[in-house]
């Protein structure tokens, strides 16, 4: 390998672990190591500032190829000079390649080995992502690291995929590689293979007869087990050249972080410190605080005493109870700037430890306290009543025959697995269509307990009695899973729920009817990703949001 | 009336408007007005945070009673010692009573002598508001400016009802004052009174007996015509004391809030800013900007290069408009955090007028930007096909830019409020009379869409704004008023008529200047009667009558 672009150097290696501090530069500036991405997916990180995401120490943020090539697109790059002048970011910026999320998409792509075929949410468009167009794309955002595109299939793909995968990675990193052309942009590669070693080992090879400025462990993060990955994570990270950085995509809590950061890898992009934001999760130096719980109602404390960010020199846990639970954006704003800060303050302290030879000692005390919830205020499990109440989150089930009411607002949540006359006709008017034709997309815009959207597959596999149907995509949408997980424990009041997909759903955000070929149900969390544009939407009897209430 | 609270101080009054500059102190610290107060409806500006808002020059926020009450609850806000603590806020806060909250609940209230009765959104529970409960609630909360439980109605009730509305208000105010107790906060009456002007009085003359630090013009914005509301603003305004802060509760954008300024009004609150940010809509120096326009994928440019706000030192349309359309919360946070600087730096700019006595031009000038959408990239109106051209009785919209015309004869209607050399000479001349002189008599002999009667009526301002004239009584005569009505549809395009005169004229057949006591406009129709003989006659171009025919 020719040397890498990133002037690499390595500071220190810890004793007793494969930890280590770096130290390379990019177009934009000098990166220390281990160092944490914050995830701008749209060329924004969710709710925040560049300038906060400037004073909490962010040295490089991750943008989603995928989604820029879509919107903005290419051309606005191009015409403004670049994504750093596009949102005004001073630092570096790394971008992906888009094939995460093309293989994520739940259908509507087909793979070939020019590269994948996706529909744009935007604007129905197909459109084929090759290596070449990423890398074009990437050359327009102007990122400082570039990815190559990869095949990403699930960690529990059968070896046989896993290695087909595999082969087409190495071919479209050369071809990656040689679309980058004369950029002076940094590019890395990805290592495939699942949980075989012999396919990581096979895969690490593959890509470093090629001139890769850094590597990338790809393929984990998606349904494994965490001691899998950790161990595939610690085998991929020693088969890698010492001489440039390691990436963990998509990696991960901060205990998760931690654990690489001890298996050898260097940097990390994740988008849970905002996302978890949102509902009130705090990282804090004791553990994990869910601001949303009543304790802190009265809370004058700060969120993390030891903490040095801007949030915790000002704020009270008591106000950040409060915007969490009436779901103001300053709310998601705040704990997610602190969720922030507080990865990088533990990225400092672990390169600080590294150069000081005291990693170890730092890494078993940490481990111990970063996965702790709420440790000064441990939840008391619930009383449980002679009126037999029962809760998850803000759900209770009351009543007789029991119904489950959202706490608050008193509302009932609707358990008959029902269409209206007008939707059931409508979607039977679409599955008549040839067997053939794409998937009839249907979105549940609210979840709930989940009974229109057994609606939708009871009236589905009814009809494929009857004879061929098209296939059906149902995607639910929902930001609190309470009122499911509550009905799931009471299949008795609410039969309907005995089916099965729900239970499915609920732990893999997926299920697939063996028994009705082409019926797929996958649920969206927190608008943490797009569904595919649908064909019907079926109206849900919708629970208010806290805080939305009649004013 | 006691000495208010708030160490009161005229600094100037403008010229030929009811415009003032004023000073007062509150708890926490010294206020300037014409101020704006940016809507912090749960103890949070919407996707603001707090250092932002102090840095666009916010003096004061508005914090919601109703929603503070049932979230965090009076109990907090009694523990952690008020809302600028809670919310770490430097500067004032004003609460609302709640009843604005209240009394727009759709449903789940009932009213009595004693107060309010509605449901908890958050916990189901019945709560009885009463002046008492609102006062100790903003006690609790801290507020530097309390205001007093009123019972609003819609604008348009009837005057039975406004009537009993203003009995209740006025009882409610003696007993919301005495709730004070000895807490040092100010407490501001409200004064109803719907449309009628006689109950306007009463109301304002029945809380000018009680001890009130200011006074707040209640009940307007809630569905009345926009004239019909800068009407009675005027008229309350001019019954309230000099002395005391004026207060016009939920008004508006930036032009409503001009106009009330010019009306003798000191203070506003409104939750526009914040809330069209949302959907990307901006308030500039030249008018409105809408962000999700494509015309601004590109663009480079900053949202407004006259303002000084962080975000237009540092973002181009380009990335806004690209927030807006993937409705980022960043987006939310930067055209929000836009908005209010711009509000701020009106009211500045205002305020310094008022100061160098160079109001009225500065209003003249901005009340016809404002309201601009899009000066520099117009949206393409809609083609306007034969069938879509407008009419009034015999005349039609038509043409581009648009003019009015009569349908028969196919002649163009003046729409050019302009008088010609010798008949504005002639007219200054006959102005220099003493001020005690009788009324200068000027006939507009021909109505049409009343450019010419405009004409004078702006030629007389501008001469009243130079120094004393004798008062001016024009009469104008009109066979069909359809040519004023069409254009009064369309006074995007006949920017003259915004003056507002000309609505009053045709509803009341007389027009009274409050700015320039004496100038008085009446309409004599069909020859139905006749007016003072005439000192000067102005000719209007004017339309054959239908039949006439243009030979």
């Amino acid at each position: 390998m020719s040397p890498s672009r990133l002037q690499f150097q390595l500071d220190a290696q810890a004793s007793g672990s494969r930890a280590r501090a770096t130290t390379f530069r990019t177009l934009h500036g000098t990166i220390q190591s281990p160092l944490f991405m914050p995830v701008g997916t749209q060329a924004t990180v969710k709710a925040q500032t560049q300038e906060t995401l400037h004073e909490s120490g962010s040295q490089i943020l991750l943008a989603n190829t995928y989604h820029l090539l879509l919107r903005p697109g290419p051309e606005v790059f191009k015409k403004l000079g670049g994504i750093h002048k596009f949102m005004r970011w001073p630092g570096s910026v790394l971008t992906d390649s888009g094939g995460y999320q093309i293989f994520s998409l739940p259908h509507s792509r087909e793979m070939t080995e020019k590269g994948a075929v996706f529909q744009s949410y935007v604007d129905g468009q197909r459109i084929l992502l090759s290596p070449e167009l990423s890398i074009q794309m990437q050359r327009a955002i102007g990122s400082d690291i570039m990815m190559v595109l990869d095949q990403c299939i699930p960690s529990t793909a059968d070896e046989q995929a896993a290695s087909a995968a595999l082969q087409i990675t190495r071919r479209w990193a050369a071809r990656s590689l040689a679309a980058r052309e004369d950029s002076p942009q940094s590019m890395f590669g990805i290592v495939q293979g699942a949980l075989y070693p012999q396919l990581r080992r096979e895969s690490a090879e593959g890509l470093m007869e090629l001139d890769f400025d850094g590597f990338a462990i790809g393929g984990l993060a998606v349904g494994e087990e965490k001691n899998e990955r950790e161990d595939v994570c610690e085998l991929t990270a020693a088969l890698l050249p010492s001489d440039r950085p390691r990436y963990l995509m998509g990696v991960g809590t901060p205990l998760d972080v931690l654990e690489a950061v001890h298996r050898g890898v260097d940097m990390f992009d994740c988008i849970i410190p905002t996302q978890v934001a949102k509902r009130g999760t705090a990282f804090t130096s004791r553990g994990i605080v869910e601001l949303r719980r009543s304790v802190y109602k009265f809370s004058e404390d700060r969120l993390d005493p030891s903490c040095t960010c801007p949030v915790c020199a000002t704020h009270t846990r008591a106000y950040l109870h409060h915007l969490t639970k009436t779901q103001e954006p300053l709310g998601w704003t705040l704990v997610g700037q602190h969720n922030i800060h507080f990865y990088h303050q533990l990225m400092r302290e672990v390169r600080q430890s590294i150069l000081e030879d005291r990693f170890l000692p730092l890494y078993k005390e940490r481990r111990e306290i970063l996965p702790i919830e709420d440790v000064d205020h441990p939840v008391t499990p619930p009383k449980r009543t002679s009126t037999k109440v029962e809760h998850v989150g803000d759900y209770e089930l009351c009543g007789d025959p029991p119904t489950i009411r959202h706490s608050a607002t008193a509302r009932i949540v609707c358990t008959t697995p029902q269409l209206d006359a007008t939707t059931e006709s409508q979607i039977i008017q679409h599955l008549r269509l040839p067997a053939d034709s794409p998937p009839l997309v249907v979105w549940d815009t609210h979840l709930s307990a989940a009974a229109t959207a057994l609606g939708v597959i009871l009236l589905y596999e009814a009809e494929a009695a009857k004879g061929p149907v098209r296939p059906l995509h149902l995607v639910s949408f929902s930001d609190d899973l309470s009122p499911l997980r509550l009905a799931l424990h009471h299949k008795r009041h609410f039969p309907y729920l005995r089916h099965g997909a729900a239970d499915t759903l609920i732990r893999r955000d997926v299920w697939e009817s063996r028994y009705c070929v082409g019926l797929k149900w996958t649920l969206v969390q927190d608008n943490a990703g797009e569904g595919p544009a649908p064909d019907v939407v079926v109206e849900s009897t919708r629970e208010p949001l806290a805080g939305e209430g009649s004013s």
